[in-house]
């Protein structure tokens, strides 16, 4: 195999691929990327979640596979001089491989191509049509309340559910659930699919963030396809029936608050100073008659500030993790968001009126 | 006691004290930040190696002082809305001590400023005046080769000799010195201190940067004081006499090659990609007639590159810790460096026509 490229593009193929990479793995071909050059020129890596693949501009001047090590190969091109410098990547029958950049020339042992694991094929027939930007968003506004080290392991996939012209995205632990509600421009059937956060994260690193570029999400039995751009990425979903949670999303309430939500964070960030990891004091809120009142005791000391809000329906004393609601507040964009509540054991929901956004958080006990 | 500062004054405050904040401690009030307020506003942190004092502008209601846990009285005022926001601090005399800031009221347990530590009495007979700006150069250009870890305690310190208007900055582990000169404006006796690296570094990173500013350094028996701006550092000096350096400085060479520095740094740079931590390849240099071939050869490949130079005298094949060298070549500022080498057993010297810089580093022995 012998292939010549530009720096600028096979350092951008190697960043996209290298999500796939596993952080420790006792495979040592998984932590090779495959440079595949049967016929267009392919880059690919494959831990057995996540499997990701990208067409790079390139000449072929031989044909060939071997797959290399990906972090000598990330460091060998990212040290070229320039963007436009150019790479040559040879392997002989061996998979010996030389690598020429800028007057240096560095040699590496590779491994056969064909040992390396392929991709699975994955049927075409449904999908669906979003903006890069709105799913790079849509993780980021969810992805925090899953639970990637619970026992459950549902509670560390993302559930994506379509019907017609919505799709629903969801996260949940034991104390909160957050909801993304996307209008799509097309209809279509009904799918599901519970994906492991940790690669829909490594997907949303990937895509541009461009409101205009789409990325095509095919749904099969065992895994989805992302396509976008040149690159397709495969990951497995999670097995099984998703929580019912839509009996939890009452939309009855006793008390609602609208409130700055900047001015919200910065005082809820300010109780937050007297709080140690393991050390699980919650923030009390007094909603009075026309303020709110945020409060915290612990160790270290208290903090205790009024924050001016328009109130409906009863005063109430609530108590929460503050991190919980500090994560929520940070996933919205809106300048103003409503908090309502029912009493002192019941959840938080915070919503907007068309329910682009549900952000469910429960409170916790405390002693007055 | 009761203060009220404006934000951006307070914290710009802290932040100089709080690199005299040690990391762990058992003594609990080296944990505050004393705040006096019995004529002026003074800030105080002493870790017992490094003291640092400094004047802060702000009203003094009632005078009085205290100490206050540094990571929660900074965090309280890092998160007051503003730079123009006004902070007020107010202790009783049992040092329960009241924040308030933006609509925020916060109550931490403060300790009596009369236990915290004294930073020492520092005669002023015996000073030197550089500007900031070289200081903070010659610090980032000497200390990466002091071994702070190593149980000679002398070489974790920075030799600052003075005679007359030069002053020498030193510092060496078992492989290296690196030394830099300074000539100064006025004339001064002589004097000398080692001063610990980790306290030399602190200060570094408060002084400003200005080459407009000065800063004066105080001689004393048993610690070095650093007045500027409006702060005060006081450390402690280490006890004894330094290396006897000058004899290792032989001006004879049998080869000088004159390269291009970034170009050099880069085929080095390149080379470590094939080092692991622990695993100390040396690179190679073989120079030959007209160019520089520098070569590596480890477990996980090899890397071989020619770099044009001019060369005066033999040619030579010597091999280094490549570490060593890229730490030297970065802390120089010219664009050619001259490299003198007398054979593959003797150390090789960078150092430019007028000694404002000599970092010499000893060649490893390697295998054909």
């Amino acid at each position: 195999m012998k292939l010549i490229f530009k720096k600028e593009k096979i350092m951008n193929a190697i960043n996209i691929v290298s999500r796939a990479i596993p952080a420790r793995t006792t495979n040592p071909i998984l932590e090779c990327i495959l440079f595949d050059a049967s016929s267009e020129i392919k880059l690919v890596a494959n831990d057995m979640d996540l499997g990701i693949e990208t067409v790079v501009e390139g000449e072929i001047k031989e044909k060939g596979k071997v797959a290399l090590d990906a972090k000598l190969i990330t460091e060998i091109i990212r040290k070229a001089d320039s963007n436009e410098s150019l790479i040559e990547i040879e392997s002989d029958s061996s998979f010996l491989t030389v690598i020429k950049a800028d007057n240096s020339l560095f040699r590496i042992q590779g491994r056969d191509g064909e040992e390396f694991p392929y991709l699975p094929y994955i049927e075409k027939n449904n999908y669906i049509s979003i903006s890069q930007f709105t799913l790079k968003e849509v993780v980021r506004q969810t992805i925090f309340s899953a639970a990637v080290n619970d026992n459950n392991r549902m509670m560390g996939g993302e559930y994506i559910e379509v019907k017609s012209d919505k799709v629903r995205f969801t996260t949940l632990d034991g104390h909160r659930i957050s909801i993304r509600n996307i209008n799509m421009k097309e209809y279509y059937g009904e799918e599901k699919a519970i994906v492991p956060v940790r690669s829909l994260n490594e997907i949303s690193k990937i895509v541009s963030g461009d409101n205009e570029k789409e990325i095509i999400i095919f749904f099969s039995k065992n895994h989805l396809l992302f396509e976008f751009d040149q690159t397709k990425v495969i990951c497995g979903i999670i097995d099984g029936e998703y929580f019912k949670i839509d009996h939890m999303l009452s939309k009855d309430s006793e008390t609602k608050i609208t409130i700055n939500k900047n001015e919200l964070i910065s005082y809820i960030d300010r109780s937050m100073i007297f709080i140690r990891e393991n050390d699980h004091k919650p923030i009390i809120l007094n909603i009075n008659e026309s303020n709110l009142n945020i409060s915290i005791k612990s160790s270290f000391g208290t903090m205790d500030g009024d924050i001016l809000c328009h109130k409906e329906g009863k005063n109430l004393k609530i108590a929460f993790n503050p991190k919980f609601l500090i994560d929520a507040l940070r996933a919205i964009d809106d300048e103003e968001v409503d908090l309502y509540f029912t009493n002192a054991k019941s959840p938080c929901f915070i919503r907007d009126d068309e329910e682009r956004y549900i952000y469910l958080i429960l409170p916790v006990n405390f002693i007055e």
